[in-house]
């Protein structure tokens, strides 16, 4: 997506470094933060300079990728280049690497990559992109350390291909006159580019359909409020904040034809993991008979989790809850107190809505029952 | 209850003025507010110096009274001293005054009282205790002044003495070990005293009891994080604030026992408008089988409406969602920016929740089911 008429992604890779937007300093400064290590990629994924499923999940391929770089550059250089001219140029599935050829790294090298993986998976647990990623760019990287590069390359190509099939999709569901909730920032800041539960927002708006998004606030951290509201001005979509607090007030005042949100992870039978805040949309709009999207690609549900409590929920700091930053009257950053000094705060970051709340996933195989998913296993 | 061990009611009045705990500055300060005439008690409900239910009713109640010092200093003392040579020193009841006995005011004097009761009554427009102590000082200070001081004053003790017998009907819910989840503050600092949906849980701590209490953030203006939080530490209750967003999670946690809120104004049928969001928590609360009580005085419930249809929702200023003030790391009060710059913010402060949801109001005479609330009509 553009901003300020040039287009950007969200997270690439240039030489070792990992670049992307930092979404802790949006909406308030366009800032782009430069990771040299996987070290400081995992850092940007644990403090959310980079966030959302997608993006996570880029993030992460890249910062295996980097510390296949750093592993070969290390003790195993001699070994690596062996491995290259052995290079089947080929790009290598989830799951076949290990048991198919295995570069010539020493053990130390091996050991490496090993507990990297584990640092890089330690990052955000909740994520699904993020071991999706992980996994995939671990197997390619144990043929070469070019073939990791080309495996997060690929992921990276993958989620923008993805996003703008489940926008093309998505767009379907979009009249002319439509109110739309959405919550969290599952846009193109939470992916590579487009995004997903606001990608049929960005190809709707394309086609020249007129609709109103109420964008939920999204405490604590104001993703909603911060993110997709930025996304939208950018793209000049009419909209709303709303806090959190104002979903059943608009639904019941007929104020809303649906809502659509991202996800984080999805077990097999639909259960969906999302940022906290969701369930209680969906319980809210089931009541009021109001349909509930959830946008993502294939690359999130985790058909190894048979349902949603399986699901990890990662708790977050309660500093999170507790303060907040932005700028003050004069546009210097500050952090203030928003809460009662000596309390404290409980801060869970996702919760897993049930699949019989949703009414259908936007995926880039089209738009698919909670009931079918199973059908998509590969 | 005390601060600092010292007690404090929330409002009270001494000679003409009207002095409040200032609860904008709660609780990173703790100040008093001074509303030397009814004007200033008008810009401090607006600006909500006062706020919750049962203050705004003693507020609206002493700003009547003040009203009434204020139209007598000025065109109609002769008139005042001769009414009060009649006053018969008798409460006046609600309906009564008017027709009764109407104190010799000359026209000018009666234009200004009913002028400034209009400006009470237009301050927060959903909060149905402030049109009831309005009406009751209004239809007393016809007959004299003293009458109306002494209706506003009955008004403020009631309200003590209402939320305290709340607290001991209410504490019967609470038994050691009970999670209880609350929704904005409607502590003693949204009454006079003790408050409406905290008031069983004072009771329940001066009976020994233990128990816990999530208390939610209730964004835009975190009354929750701010106040409740800052009433619970002060009374040594052990509790924790969560983000709004957190409620169905917890409850799917099956770490909410029941759920305990105030109310601005409920109809006859016990629809129900409190603070935005409570509709929210009533429906995942009810989703899960958890009970749901609203706790609150009768005069907070107007029989005049049928149903919740009737109420009108106050709209307050986008800018309470956009910005947010609090002390900095160095205790210096700032106002940041917490949204995207250049969005709007759409901020309804109430929802109302049908009856049909609610397991029982907790009131002054016992805790009651919606569809009894009827039998009590005066």
């Amino acid at each position: 997506m553009k901003v300020a008429g040039k287009h950007y992604r969200t997270i690439w890779m240039e030489g070792s470094s990992v670049f992307m937007i930092d979404q802790n300093a949006l909406p308030f400064s366009f800032e782009i933060y430069c990771a040299k290590n996987f070290r400081e990629t995992c850092h940007a994924i644990v403090t959310m300079i980079t966030r959302g499923a997608g993006a996570i999940g880029a993030a992460a391929g890249f910062a295996m990728a980097q510390a296949f770089m750093e592993g070969a550059n290390g003790e195993g250089r001699g070994a690596i280049n062996k491995s290259r001219k052995s290079d089947q140029e080929k790009h290598i599935s989830m799951g076949e690497g290990r048991g198919a050829q295995i570069g010539e790294y020493n053990s130390v090298q091996l050991e490496f990559f090993d507990q990297t993986r584990k640092e890089i998976e330690a990052t955000r647990p909740t994520a699904r992109n993020l071991f999706y990623a992980t996994e995939r760019v671990y197997n390619a990287g144990l043929i070469s350390v070019e073939n990791a590069l080309r495996e997060a390359q690929f992921l990276a190509d993958e989620n923008v291909a993805d996003a703008k099939k489940i926008g093309e999709y998505g767009s379907s569901l979009i009249k002319n006159g439509s109110r739309i909730l959405t919550h969290c920032n599952a846009g193109w800041l939470g992916f590579v580019d487009y995004g997903s539960a606001l990608a049929p927002l960005y190809i709707a708006k394309e086609q020249g359909k007129d609709f109103f998004v109420y964008a939920d606030e999204t405490r604590p951290r104001n993703q909603g409020a911060r993110l997709t509201a930025w996304e939208l001005q950018n793209e000049g979509i009419p909209h709303k904040i709303v806090p959190d607090n104002a979903g059943a007030y608009l639904m019941s005042q007929g104020m809303i034809d649906f809502v659509i949100v991202g996800a984080d992870r999805i077990a097999a039978n639909g259960d969906t993991a999302n940022k906290i805040g969701t369930f209680e949309k969906a319980i809210v709009a089931k009541e009021f008979g109001i349909p509930f999207y959830v946008a993502v690609p294939f690359s999130t549900i985790d058909f190894s989790l048979s349902d949603g409590s399986q699901i990890l929920i990662e708790e977050r700091s309660e500093d999170e809850v507790l303060t907040y930053s932005g700028p003050d009257t004069e546009g210097i950053m500050r952090t203030i107190r928003m809460a009662s000094p000596g309390s404290h705060a409980l801060n869970p970051a996702f919760d897993v809505t049930p699949a019989r709340y949703i009414t259908g996933f936007i995926t880039e195989k089209g738009i698919i029952k909670p009931n079918e998913l199973n059908n998509f296993i590969l």
